[in-house]
């Protein structure tokens, strides 16, 4: 196959590279990890339906440690967790499968989360009982569809940076979560940033950068 | 000119006729002032910008009672107003215009309201200072731009019907009031209705219209 | 499984949670009954089509009382309909399954409905012929997909709030209910409120807080 | 200048070329205005706002008969006119303009109108006096901006083709007339057909061609 | 069921009334077409696809005439057809199901069409070999996908009314039908007229009211 | 002021570098005008409206040869121009500022243009008259407004590429562009290219970067 | 059937038709493809599905060169191919078929293509190793979905005409290719063009036209 | 006036409150000034134009510190800078207006940063020339409107979090900034995050937050 996969990334960006797996075939997913393989690297496959992992051959499927729910599977084994104060806060129960994509993420380069779900602004004492926890983590990762209320409220709260994850999460204005989307863009709260609808992993990867954001990047952290 | 008053709203659906002004011109505005005169009637006419009132005859801006911020007059004179429970909850300075053209409509039909003002929920303890005199009022109108997380927040903590009328206040995704009216829409807290972007006269409606569901409208209220 | 149900919803907002089944799993929505079971709560399922209901377990599905065209269950016995003013207009057969799912969630808070069907704008005599019967009503639900032209006509023939639910019945222009949504939101008529496209649920709560509208929150109703 | 007047036209397509004027400079209209009266052609100029017209050469101004409201002027003297029933409906105040515009471009033709306006559904009533002379015109031109339910109630009253012309009036998901638009192209009743927002010219162009529909185009007619 | 024909469409504008199937079930088209047969009334069905078609009951279906290519059904026999001169146009193939949609419309009410297919303007000759048999009929439907330049080609070259039917057919910035609807309504051709996307019903029905414009609607024809 | 001329682009991308002035002050054209000239080096603006040109230092409106009707000007002399084939082909009187501005970055590079104007397809005669002209260009640069429909006829009638430059002449669904921009794109006739609308530079650029397609750019011309 | 093709395209055009396969059906194809053996004529199919091309029967799918990642078919026999410089530059695996469809096109009328996959502008020194054999081709097609950040970096290094085709890769704000497609349009790189969405047929077919233009359309090539 | 401050975000979020003028007059600009000079605060005013700043009164003007460029005033002097390790990098000139207000908001909070300007992808040697100072900040500011290809490129070389603010430079599809701001949501290159179009001070109160990031909240920085 025709691929050149940027191995470098990792010294260049601080970020391994993953594959992207919604629009491959097994054919070509199999090909990627037999490529890694042969070099000795871990990679993380996001967006691996049950449907698709059940597609790869039985010998790629037994090296892989693969989460239904977050769509993601790990080759080359997981890590040990550091304790890492980052806070992923999920507003609703149709929102936890992209929460799931941010926490293994984070697993994958070495990194735990808090995991706090179904704290909607509907019912806000549900968030206030949590709230303490989450302002003692260094980065919060906020995961909401429908109108995405959650994003001007956590970043109203806490003096950590907000990474909103919009999620499609919805349906009449807010299919597919441009609902979210715009009010994650247009909070009021200032400090909100934002990655693309459904995009779990961005959100963990910039969470990554921003971890490392306290010390230059040529030097060792 | 050719106009053809409807005269007979207030009898069919409880509520006077009113005149959107902003695209009328002054001519136009006048005669309708003139004919209403005529009859005897009141009337209320919204979005008369400064520079639109003052391009009426003097004669006619005599009559009025107008109401610069708002951007509406009243024609016949003031009602005394009724301690109504109507909570009108505005998150910014910005959208007070349209907040004060709910209050306006409100007094026009003899009723009063309480104003709330710079709630946004990036501040939360604002909204929470005031909650206890929101939640003792029998309709909410929520008055909010950019992101519109207001509505949610509202609708989660008061039993009274909670209108939603996003503004034009807001920049790039926000412009024109798309985000704060998807936000409305989309709203996760059951109950939160809508009207269209900037629309205070119609919440005003709205409320008036609610306030008398307590009695069948073919009774005396 | 990792939810926060918020039990307290209705001594907050006089409205009981319901559980928006369309983006849950059969293992979440049995979890989510056998809690609520487990505390003795009633419990509202809304958008739970037929193979989601065929889904469940046996077990499940046994204690739910399921309407296939609404698409909605109730888990813990219905309630003696109170003979509630409560008008819900469909314009067309199409439109039925939104305007029971209003129906149904009247029912699980005790409210009975007027349900007028079948009164499309294009043939105006039909909504005339039961017009006496709708201006009777307290609160009017209309619901209308294609350019929701009902809206505009209901909202200048009664004196009732009007609450508008555009569906996404339609096609080219109207698909998805885009069109009907901004007929509701640009109604000519005062006082029409809107709630998102196909949110039955959500108009009977509006209208169930309308109801309530009549007495402030903090006394007996 | 560098312009190709298309001359033949109207034995082509039975309608006389004519000017839009919305994005042409003066010069570039009085250029145009020479080449028809050194051909002794009648002609027709439209969106020719009070200021562009101002702007004209006071000898290009003095051969035209300019209407301020519809604005259009026309070059070459009016015509006697047919007592065509062609009917011309606008829902509101704001619509006269395209409305106007629509009679003009009719008159132009040597076709008059009927024309009725003020009878927007919101006050279904002052339609309901005026249907029967609507209803003893051969082709009708419905003229709405808002939500434009005027075109379905219309269209199902009628046995007359239905043009729609949705109108700019408007604000928040009306503004610039997609609302109407939309309602025009979703409509309930059957037959409604619809040109582009405020072009009451292209309205009477069709109407035009229906009148003369009658008869095959390559007979006399 | 809960439905009300509006049987007497017919007598009020000309058109009878017609049954979208999209969005019914078999159940509900199968109570239409027995309410039908009962008052012995003729009907036309539709937007019901073959597997619509094949689901309802066997005696359902030996009453209808089917057109699996138009979608179309007819309840109680054809009628024999007059020799009209309405030309159908389809610019490719895939518009064909559309066009045929507007000639069974034609049919059921006993006009006769010209079909014109394969005459898409990137080979203009096409169009221009057929060109003198158009431009003898009274009405002419353009039926058009992708950018849909039809509309505007032949509203230049027939004096006869142009309703212009866009189509769903193409992909990424026509996909849907939009890039043909925004042609047609923003035509450099005078006088064409548009209805919704696919709506090759809407399309024939305006036709008829068309030809029936020669003569007022309270006369005979 | 801070910026940094890519000076080097002529010899990496075969165009000079030209200076976009809508987004720029006086102050700041002033200043880029002057490393231009302490360069010795030839420069083009373009999007210099009248009023900006005229802010300009008498100074440096000296140096300039300025095009209103383009919006251009050139800095350091015109040359003589190659007797290039490329047609320039503008639908509508109001197109042509958009048509010379790529007739004048033609220029600006040493290459004439056949300028063919007012060929508008609904008086498709006047496109046919000119057609031979086109057919001996190598390059056809379609300008065109409202629906667009321009591209795909030339698209289908020439051999040479044909570059569509969408403009922003049209009202109502043509506001903008938008509609000839889809137009553009979804065009039936292969082959054509499309670039932003109203950018007559860029098609300009395109038609240049074209011309030299016929040679490897790492060989001489 | 009632199809009429354009055999005469390529005389005109220079472009042999095609046939879009995607809202064709078998029975359609067959008879398409029976007409171009009947005349001798080479035909290529273009969006033709493996599930569609299984359709076909087994004697036409005989006579057919077959790609199936392209999604191409070929009638009629490959041709020798030249050496020609078209490069076809894609960023990532998921862009390859529309990539291959551009290739195989070109393959269709004896152009050889160099293929440069997964160069996406995140591992920049990827597309830095391939510039500069990109740089000695005449034509580059650049394919990229995603973001398109591609086009605008390749447009600023060759001095090729660079055609964008962006592809519907993603999700969120960038499904259906959207966000891809405004980035080419939009690019700051001049001279840059675009075809629609997923065109991988249409950009050959203009690259085709651009090797072209090296002499007139009436000359001989 | 009706204000409620809100006095305690620094405590709370880290950041302190600034103004957003655009929406606000004059009065109440001067208004709130004066709250802030009673309190000792030190207060950052944002998106307040020339205009307006000459609007305010003599005495409001003179205890600001005003910046025509960023459209920034400081109220209460400015601090000492540290030599904080932000880098602002800008695409174009017409982009520095938004870059500036990210440096100014950053030196209101006594940070430092470097600007890097006229940086665009189309002429990548320039970024090039400046890559190895940006790579040695800890958070990455870029500021870029038209295709914002920018964001990519600099995510794929630096490993300091990279956020993006996409302007409202451009025109046609580009215009108000949607595509740069879609540009930066789909990006392939991970981690970069996103800021509301022309949100240059909440990119800068995303940096603090980051730079923050390093130790929990609660800690002492």
């Amino acid at each position: 196959m025709d691929f050149t996969f940027d191995w470098s990334r990792a010294a260049r960006t601080g970020l391994p590279e993953a594959v992207l797996c919604s629009a491959k075939s097994p054919a070509q997913i199999t090909e990627i990890l037999a490529a890694a393989q042969a070099r000795g690297a871990r990679l993380l496959l996001t967006r691996l339906e049950p449907a698709g992992f059940a597609a790869l051959d039985e010998g790629a499927r037994a090296g892989l440690d693969y989460d239904p729910l977050a769509r993601t599977a790990v080759l080359g084994g997981k890590l040990a967790l550091a304790d890492t104060p980052v806070a992923v806060v999920a507003a609703g129960t149709s929102d936890l499968p992209v929460a799931r994509e941010a926490v293994q993420t984070l697993a994958f380069n070495g990194e735990g989360a808090l995991l706090v779900a179904d704290v909607g602004v509907a019912g806000l004492w549900r968030l206030m009982e949590r709230i303490e926890e989450i302002r003692a983590c260094r980065v919060v990762i906020a995961v909401a569809g429908m109108e995405g209320a959650l994003f001007s409220v956590l970043g109203g709260l806490v003096s950590a940076p907000v990474i909103a994850v919009p999620t499609s999460v919805g349906y009449g204005v807010a299919e597919g979560g441009k609902a979210a989307l715009t009010s994650a863009l247009a909070s009021c709260a200032p400090g909100v940033v934002t990655v693309n609808i459904d995009n779990g992993f961005g959100a963990a990867c910039a969470a990554l950068k921003m971890l490392g954001a306290a010390v230059p990047a040529n030097q060792e952290r």
